[in-house]
């Protein structure tokens, strides 16, 4: 078995429903990774131990989401040279607001690179797109997939510019 | 010389301005503190020593004050048993309602004792509150402090019903 | 019976399913604790008396939860000199906004330990912690809850590393 | 002398440069006011005092001016039966956004007439046409009041309709 | 039949769920209003005629209730030289947000007493205070109806200090 | 057949269910319109194609909806010299503040004739006003339009003077 | 002379140093235009009369700036066919906020075609847009327009990638 | 001279005194890199030009600044395969919020790694850490950069409990 490339951690396990979309896109990529769970409030040692560790056992790019005051991703990226990609989880409050703003306004020195609030499934093609800074097989895999998504997107264009948008609507079932 | 109770610490001395009205309060009540700069972002091992071992040394009291994704009042509360107070600082953007959302907003398990956007003041106050639960002569002093916060107003109320507001305003200097 | 040290109000008692978290809290801590209804905008006298008089019964912290322009917290901290803590509970327009804004932004003089929206758990903790200041006993306890989130964190996390996330989000049956 | 019908207060004699012009539309409108200062949270008993006599002392409306966490307004118009007229003052921090908030979301059963931010101003004209409700004399002063804004305005569109936009520019200085 | 002295409008009659509370707090005030239906952006002549002549009529308060970009209370005000009541009603986005500031930040001249999102029941009863300034009957009943709030609370924190607060809980159905 | 002379697109196929609203009004006033799916992100080339050409196809107005970071209307201005409206569409998080952001903040020399939060409907009759600029008939249908608009509310006014508000409100079914 | 086609209004005459942008876009484009001030709140009486009659004297496009709760915009739109421009004008709270939501979020039926906060400069542009759908020089004058701002971009875009940054920054003065 | 990895581009040269920090970052680490301008609004051809080219070009990291409906980074996101680092640029209204969510907001498909408002510094940083991903020297230099910076909060820290914070103070000049 291959070594992770990628560390995809987060809060709670309760961000898994969110956060498997990063996993599932590294997947797409052909691009080992590995799941866990790592609480910057809960665990601190844990944090600590992971961040300072993960360049060591391979991982070149970290993806780290949490909700609410969220501080894992800044905190690992405050330990680990490596690149951290920050996911806001939507809570129950806020919109998302909170975990967002927790995220992406890191003080000079200790980026987070930041993505859309839940939007997890970027931050699995963002850590793609990095590894493809080295790999210029995972570079052709992103111009595939960028391919792919233009293509769908024309098909679907291509049908509603073909049938009236009502019956259009009713293919969609609403 | 008397061991500190409170721990004031703060993300940057470029903070100092702001979070020295912490100390001044502590002086007022008569309390011991000690003031220093513990960065969560760039001094990750140098914010788990000093939350480990606060509360041996004697710390009762934590005040924590940071701005824009302010981590530092957050990840000190998950490592020490102790209260920690937050402390938002309004920095250059989105006038410190990242600094608010990213310390008060913490998960269950892991609370942070916040107060208003760059009221240090209150942090002071709060802490020696919270020690005054042991301590009869400090809740004594927070009484007596009340009663000279309500004497002032009272004496500038009394001088506004007195004169006309116009006049009051030039006393002011405005 | 023991007196209560923590008093527990909230400006409704529609406000209960939320705040009755804090007073799980005081009992996984051991702590004596009461619960009442304490409207600072219907019940002004009620909220004057509570605040007057809790010091004298032996209350040491009050934990005040209220949503909307949350007048509670900030109005029963200006009589008391004891610690008062917010929580800002989430009401039906603003996400709990309002709530937050209305208790944390306390002006120099009468600070309000304020917690995440809806969060009366972490608020039963703060109060724990802060009565852990004059006792040894409870700090222990507080060191032994972070170490059982610790521990359950791990579980969790030694979990998702053993099996696929997919077949860990059908064990969460999801 | 005339007994005062309008009640002006507010947290802090530093919101005199804002709350001096409720004051002035009152003199504009011959309505006797009184001027002072209670705060909520400084002088928690003057509140309750003034709240509760100022309907035995004659005053008809009250204005409260008040800002952050702006408790003032809500707590009198939850001890006198009068109508309150909520001022939010433009603090240092969020734009006044908290003291808006902190004002006009009053629960069901104790509104409170929430102007504009800053806008003391229409604080005295809305409680002109309070008073104005039992009063000929100030609902004639009120609509007199509406003309002179009109023809002010036409006399100021007449005047660019006439010159040159350029030109009106310089006679105002810009 | 007695004639109205308070007009309830709104801007869609979708409204109506959220403005009859107004209506009701005046029933339960004994003052007579009137309900109807008056669009500023779909029945502009409609507001003017309205606004133009319900002083006239006889009206005394007017509490118009919008949502969104809620134009109907401001420029009802505009009109009218009675006071207006605004209420900010909330539609499907922004959570009130928008209704709020468009009817709450009226400039220098045209005050529109605005309070809380969606509570037309404070509008009602702020209608009945601004006519309690003429009517010692009104001021009565309002001193009454606090007191029935203020009974009602107690009660409930009565019962809440005696019994445990999960079998409050329960007998609240949660 | 004619022509269209409105572009509908949207950056999904899933935006179809709010922005049918748009085709809809262009039928209401019988103006030929086109729709279809060109996202500004997954087919960056067909935007290109799409503003390039749209002129030249007869086109006279686009309308152009997307959520999120919404590119999709701003892109298509910087390209089209015809006036483009967009349509902020709300998608999961922030209640559509981000979509109104990204489409209506546009710098100097590229406008976007914005709509409020989902109104595509509103989008529809704005395209409509912009091609009554050379076509009076259109003119005289918006005209039309408005003066329905009008008689609807009046008609629902009628009825709600006419009966009891609950009356009213049982035939609402509510 | 011509009559004018674009009718520039304002709120109140100290909107005219943003407001006098959209005046030199239509010299830029060679469209007449006249300038005046409107106020919704204070001269609702000639907001009427100009609405009503702004078809009738030829204008075709109305752009309407204002401020706070900007109602002027939205009121033009309710009376007139014509499409209107809304400029959201920042004022001295809420980062022009307001302004924004008050203009943009209009209910389904009346359209305000809302630019960028203080973009008056984009007004201008977008009125001679829509003016440019019956008036082939017009389009092709904004065509040139986007030319020329395209070459200006690139003539700096050359000159920044001919010489240092730094060496930039000093011929920009800072 | 070596060819650029890292293309740090801006929305208009007026970014460039914000944008210039990243280009001392790549100084700081040794990474060639160059500066342009290319603004998606008024030169959409250049936007696609660079996009399709940079990757051929040797380009490995694209940062893009831009403010208010920022559409620059997540457009040449939509057409390279390469990460891009978006930069959200204040103007001057709403502090930087619309620039920040035009940005991070990115549909499912098309990442942008979006750092803080106004912070460029962090986004030389995080293109480092990408490059870094294949280049042990630069991963050794961001080791050593984060060994400075904590070096320096260190001495900091030292100086700070060395002295009273009042010396401090005057030390730093205020």
């Amino acid at each position: 078995m291959k070594k992770p490339l990628v560390g995809i951690i987060m809060g709670s396990d309760s961000d898994l429903p969110v956060m498997k979309e990063a996993a599932k896109m590294c997947e797409y990529f052909g691009i080992e990774y590995e799941v866990s769970v790592v609480s910057a409030h809960r665990t601190p040692q844990r944090l600590f131990k992971y961040s300072k560790e993960a360049d060591k056992r391979g991982i070149r790019v970290i993806i780290a989401g949490a909700g609410g005051a969220a501080h894992l991703p800044g905190m690992v990226a405050s330990i680990t040279p490596l690149p951290v990609i920050g996911v806001p989880v939507k809570t129950s409050s806020l919109e998302g607001m909170d975990s967002l703003l927790s995220i992406v306004q890191m003080p000079g020195g200790v980026p987070v690179a930041t993505v859309a609030i839940n939007n997890a499934k970027n931050a699995g093609i963002l850590a793609a797109q990095i590894l493809g800074v080295k790999d210029k097989e995972i570079r052709k895999k992103i111009k595939d997939y960028k391919k792919e998504m233009k293509e769908e997107v024309e098909k679907k264009a291509e049908k509603l510019e073909e049938i009236e948008y009502a019956e259009y609507l009713k293919l969609m079932g609403k």
